[in-house]
């Protein structure tokens, strides 16, 4: 693959991932939203749908990783660190092409976050979310312990993923794309409780740097203090997958 | 394949996914129905394995299309355009059809849409929604975000179907039908929320031409100032996903 | 296939089937449930994943039909009628096999189907619902209706079946079997909502003789006046889809 | 197979296994997790998609079996009880360790397991619940039933995997475990009501191990007492697959 293709690529890909991902969470929060308050389930399976569709439609290009994690974890593996730059580069511009895709599909909605006549539900003060859709917050907001999450959370992506791809061969085929699609559901289920499961930090880091810009009414803050968590935690469980996987296949 | 299996793979394809996706709107609307508000969730599984039926049962005749905006996609990818007409009447053809199916599994509830006793919903004046079962009504009424909303949400259908079956040459296999009946739901959960996701002009036009002449007691209007709104959106963003993937890949 | 292995695999498969197929609507319907109340998506995935285990488990013995519809519509479209006794015969003594099975998973919960202190629910004059559990009962009496709408999805769960099985040479792999049980949970959701989708007579009329004759605390009747539906409907829906079939493929 | 590969292959897939299953009992019953109270669907959908997560990670080692009530089935089929020792060994190790990853997971809620100002909930008096995140709990307890419906759960788990398994040749493929997992999903919908679905001895002794262990604030009891049952009923139901498959087929 020639580092062009990998370029568009995992730009394509990742930013369909986002766009079906940050698409849900507007879904289930926005005012104005046939799917609003559809629940868990709903997220869980909106983002793991929006894996089968980005990771199929850049197999071809790049091999379809759309998360840095997952690169990292296949690095750490093989020992071929050359390409590793691009494939970071091309999912954090994706992953901000995605969060911008999404905000024009709920432009209408996001337009709408004002107060609601006769509450004081969306005025300044008292913000509707909307970081939530872009990125992910802690419920309970401690550093070592949401570091731990997402840390485990994302071996439990990126091991199964190179035990998946490494050791049968599978690279491109439909079957394993949902099995990995089927995986993210699972995942989110699961591990997402805590922190909402980025695991990902091109899926966090991304959709902040454009949520920060955005012109959203109300929109309250980016939480920065935050950001580093889910792009430190994912980068050393991707590590950690493939220093595992090394280890025991 | 000939224009004759063309035609009538389309209709019947077609048929069956409205027959499910009609019917699972009319599940969780209507009075009397078991699924009544069932939820989110239930609607998009619900059009999204209309396709996987549809689509696989179309498959050997014509490819299972079942879209106009899918059969443009192709056609601007590959410069074939002369079967392009026997698609999109078979696939008019077929919503309508679909949507005939649809209300005759539905007949006792449409017949019970009348006022219960003790209040005024099912009235003359204030009618049960019974169009959101044939068609795609906004949330928020505003045509050049509702047309960005369909536009994108069709690319981020008919882009990934070119990515699948022309690189891939997975044309009729079962796990590619599967991947793209997990798409569609996917494509519902998440950018599904502003519109209603029609991203198929047959799948809006057909049932709205059926919905205003069916006898349903207190149906209401057909919205014809919507209409053109689920034509245009999807017919732009198939061919862009045509574009698109022309020029990536 | 002998008619031994034919009728033993229809046995076990078919009464996999309800015993998932019942034991869904007794684990969201009886008091004392994990699952009470979770709704119809549980329900409409339990019976698709039943399909899967009856049908893949039955498949090497007997095709894994599990349903009278299937058999006649396959024996329409092929002219081959010899076998079908041992089919419909097998698929009956499954159905009634598993309705007793799911009655002995949830023994302790129908034991408990009695008065709850301080309410009448659950007394002989107002029983709590366990038809419901074994077999379908429609949201509106409407012997023409309910029958339309169990022709027409049984239609639409054996066309696709014989597209999928009979076009495509695919008998026993595992992605057909999937495809069949996600039809028959996108049946569940969007065609399930006016009598309950029986779409297969052996299902329906099993497990009502099972209920007739179990001894269930305040268990109400088996409503054999509306019997003959489920049996008459899908079994001239099966045919019609293999008409169908011919006259269009 | 050499007995470290089925070792080390039988920790790390139990491990993923329970740390999914554990973790969507954790996220559903927890104050202060985003998918509190999501229901049973995401309860099964988890255990599920554990499965799949665990054996198709585990299946180069060690053939990914993660439950005794599998391996005994396919030792009685067999007749080969060399190595079952080891799949045993490893399957409660692993089960153990995954307890322990999800309580990390969830550390943070965990530690908020403490009275609620202004409420009883969550005192020493009133623990919130916390055993059924690690291990099962009947509804209704009553040994003889809920060992019938452990036993036949396990059966049904049990048949069908010998059935895919050994009579079709699909040991490794992606299809056979995606198959496995939604019939994992299967036997929680409509299974699962009365008991909780072990149907793993691993599965439920582990957990309860290492709840009893664990330093969580007011944890309540191990229930000891019930023990025995999700040990003794998936190990009968094994072995009862294993010779019905013997029979039958």
């Amino acid at each position: 693959m020639s580092n062009g293709d990998i370029f568009v690529g995992e730009i394509i890909g990742t930013a369909i991932l986002i766009l079906f991902g940050a698409g849900v969470c507007a879904a289930v929060t926005l005012r104005y939203s046939k799917a609003r308050a559809a629940g868990w389930v709903v997220i869980a399976f909106g983002w793991g749908f929006g894996v089968l569709a980005g990771a199929y439609t850049a197999a071809p290009l790049s091999g379809g990783h759309l998360n840095p994690a997952v690169t990292i974890g296949i690095a750490v593996d093989t020992g071929k660190w050359d390409k590793v730059w691009v494939y970071l580069l091309g999912q954090v511009v994706g992953a901000m092409l995605g969060a911008v895709l999404a905000y024009l599909v709920y432009f209408a909605q996001f337009q709408a976050n004002v107060r609601t006549e006769g509450t004081t539900e969306g005025t300044e003060d008292e913000p509707l979310p909307t970081l939530g859709i872009f990125s992910t917050i802690p419920e309970i907001r401690s550093p070592v312990a949401n570091l731990i999450t997402e840390i485990i959370a994302t071996v439990a992506l990126v091991l199964p993923v190179l035990a998946f791809g490494l050791t049968k061969g599978l690279g491109e085929s439909g079957t394993l794309v949902l099995i990995v699609s089927l995986l993210v559901v699972g995942i989110g289920l699961s591990l997402g409780g805590p922190t909402g499961y980025a695991i990902n930090p091109a899926r966090d880091l991304g959709p902040r740097i454009v949520h920060s810009f955005l012109p959203i009414p109300n929109k309250g803050g980016s939480d920065w203090g935050y950001a580093w968590i889910p792009v430190v935690g994912p980068l050393a469980g991707g590590a950690l997958a493939g220093l595992i996987y090394n280890a025991a296949f």
